[in-house]
């Protein structure tokens, strides 16, 4: 390969320990992240670069921790030289005491360097701010960069690598979220830092990992917010497979989404084939070639319509075997589909949702239990749901399956009980706390097992209400009775 | 030093990341455990051996293991070449995938090679039995020995390091649990494997982290179960720096029991000054000399008897003022004691019991606090107790403070209350669950986060009892009503 074309294989949403304990699918995250590294030898690239949420849970389990740990000392380590000239100040790119990029630290043999941000289910929280990434940038294992100190006022200061006469400039953005980015954006105080010497030289890559698709028209990432300079972006969170770059509708640079390499939801977008890219730069040009993951385990999405069988109502048993019908088509299509290729004997993924208007439901455990053995998840086979009706007395409501573009951020959120937990007069609401920092400390309770957020939380609203009576009022006779009452002490 | 001498830092217990989130006392373990790292270097020492509870919680959290990584990183990796010839196999020592002693890996420059067994907060539990170290392990920072496969029928294969002419064996066992390794010693089932040649030539050293006391005569390992090629023991788990070779009364080997290298406990053992030891060996003869712990906090321990104090029991601003008096005794004499020493800036830690009989005790929080900011506990200065009456109607008893061997195994165990709960007669007792498989699964969930254990051992427990009866029973109506129930399904 050229001494001047700098070769960086990307990839993204590897939720390592998805589903880890699950007898069929628990070794399905690190099966295809091994494939990545495995491909990074192969296609011999200068660099990994991954877009965030590498690891499923903000806490791994301990055993998550080893095998990805197992995995980069595996593949990340040997002699053959990393030929990446690092050019930008590594105290500021890395926030470890060593600031160093991981192959010029003299104690170890880096043979490949991984470079990433953080996404949502890994982001840095708790005590320190440390992420998970965080044990892997200490033990020296990946560079993890792209934390964000002030969400209000971002500046991000992009690495900068060089080989030959190409020079790229990597600016990380771990994920924030949404409507907190989307604030700042709109504030203009999100900055790239461009370099000032030729600027003009450099091949900017920007790599984020929030949402591309609006679920509201404040919560995600317009392309009309991304610096006119940047040439290319690796989008990660999506977890569907957009690997190909487009080419933004609004700017001049390209968008390449690799989306997850494992589905972590039975969802349309999930369903289709999976891939990881070599993006190859010279200079200010770019090629890029996708590289099919041959582990990914075989899923099948379909959908019926239970009136279309003509079967009455009543008639249950009919209704099952016809259903069954279907999914043992779908079995046999997975079969078909992947005759041959190297996943060909992993269970498949069959996904059946079922429009039962005018029918009953069946349970989908019961249903499931006679493919036990012959598909990967028998407990979720059938997913029902009716046609959307216009009526508009239900508040909890109906809703069509095939709209929902399907994302891991569409489950409810506990969160979302606060506000309807607390009524809806004023007088329900709450006097001292903030409904939103209660909403994002109960998140990081339950999602993150944050167990001290709330404590902490409480403390932090008791100190500056404190510090507010005190600083506002100066007679003890102007507190309001509520509060006299807490404050002694 | 002669290039035929083994030179080996030995230290214990260092309960990294105890009681982390105190303002005050946060840093105390891994300040003085980086302090041995720097003992280590500064004797320039061939290997450090560590004897278990390196870290204080089964889980540490993110922020310890970054904190503790980070100091391997920092102290281990360099260029200063590491001397011992590593001569038994690898893959018989080293559970990891890699197979190898941290130094002879070529990818990892390691100048300062770290030996550790497990100890009872640090054990392996969990998926795939890995404990906290094998992260240490997996990212080659720590040599992690000494983990037994069968606790029933236990064989020791030594670390067998060579250094010139002196040969060294080096025997590890991670903590078991006490009872049941009592039992595997008194079944002969323990066995230390010898090299075969010149079986005579290698200085033999067992680390262990067991009960040196005996909290009941079957909890505890005697010194003649230990054999009698042994030369040198260091025994981990019990708290009390006894660290300059003893004699053993029994059999002809010396034990060093170093102790922990920060108070987890506020009592006399840990109020004791705290050292480190650097054991020299040279073919079968050692020399030991002690090395003192300089951040340590100061500790000081006393006792007082209110009815000393002669001041009427209805008196109780004079009770408090005489205690007063006593806690400032104390603070001075922790000046006095620490002055010019490296830790003379630290909060001290103070205790004093006090013996009320025939007084009624004080809220010792309240107390505290008028020592706030000038001692490092101000929340548990005073411990009350009384003279143990010999009154046998309590059956919660009082106990007297002074008999007590104070260690973190006299806490009240959880588990403990599942017999009381169970009531006396046979048909309170449980059927199918077994008391002490339960006893195990709920100390596994409170203490070690082990959050599916309880469930984890009910299904086990359901298997087995199906197994069991498929197997025993061969007509339905022979169940008995109560199985009945639960085995359609």
């Amino acid at each position: 390969y050229s001494k001047n074309v700098m070769r960086i294989l990307v990839a993204t949403d590897n939720h390592l320990g998805y589903l880890e304990r699950d007898p069929i699918r628990g070794d399905d995250s690190f099966n295809s992240f091994e494939e990545i590294l495995k491909y990074a030898h192969s296609l011999k690239v200068d660099m990994v670069l991954l877009g965030g949420d590498l690891f499923h849970d903000n806490k791994p389990s301990r055993s998550c921790l080893y095998r990805t740990m197992e995995l980069f000392r595996k593949y990340c380590l040997g002699d053959s030289p990393v030929r990446i000239q690092f050019l930008s100040d590594q105290a500021v790119n890395f926030s470890n005491q060593f600031h160093t990029v991981n192959y010029e630290d003299p104690n170890f043999n880096i043979s490949l360097p991984v470079f990433s941000i953080h996404g949502n289910h890994d982001d840095p929280t708790g005590e320190g701010g440390l992420a998970a990434l965080d044990l892997l940038s200490v033990s020296n294992l990946v560079n993890y960069f792209g934390k964000t100190e002030d969400i209000d006022d971002i500046t991000v200061y992009p690495l900068l690598l060089g080989k030959g006469e190409t020079k790229i400039a990597i600016y990380g953005l771990g994920n924030i979220r949404d409507e907190r980015l989307y604030r700042t954006f709109q504030k203009q105080s999100v900055k790239l830092m461009r370099p000032l010497e030729n600027k003009d030289d450099w091949f900017n890559i920007l790599v984020l990992h929030q949402n591309r698709v609006a679920h509201n028209p404040k919560n995600y990432v317009h392309e009309k917010m991304i610096d006119g300079f940047v040439d290319f972006v690796l989008w990660g969170h999506e977890h569907e497979c957009l690997i190909s770059p487009q080419s933004s509708s609004v700017g001049e640079f390209h968008i390449s989404q690799p989306g997850s390499s494992v589905a972590t939801a039975l969802s349309e977008g999930e369903s289709k084939d999976k891939f990881v890219g070599l993006l190859e730069v010279y200079k200010n040009q770019f090629r890029f070639k996708p590289f099919p993951l041959n582990t990914v385990r075989p899923f099948i999405m379909d959908s019926i319509i239970l009136s279309d069988s003509k079967i009455h109502p009543t008639q249950q048993n009919q209704i099952i075997e016809w259903i069954e019908e279907k999914v043992e088509q779908m079995i046999t299509k997975a079969k078909e589909k992947f005759e041959g290729k190297p996943n060909e004997k992993m269970l498949p993924l069959i996904r059946l949702k079922v429009d039962y208007t005018g029918y009953s439901t069946i349970n989908p455990q019961k249903f499931g239990q006679r493919f036990s053995g012959r598909v990967a998840n028998p407990n979720d086979v059938l997913l029902f749901h009716r046609k959307k009706t216009t009526s508009s007395n239900s508040k909890t409501g109906d809703f069509d399956v095939n709209k929902i573009k399907v994302q891991e951020e569409d489950k409810i959120k506990v969160g979302d009980f606060i506000s309807e937990f607390l009524g809806n007069t004023p007088s329900d609401r709450l006097n001292i706390l903030s409904e939103q920092d209660l909403y994002t400390s109960l998140h990081n309770f339950v999602e993150k097992d944050e167990t001290d957020s709330l404590l902490k939380m409480v403390d932090l609203t008791i100190n500056s209400t404190r510090k507010y009576l005190s600083e506002n009022i100066t007679t003890k006779d102007a507190y309001p009775d509520f509060i006299t009452k807490y404050i002694d002490d």
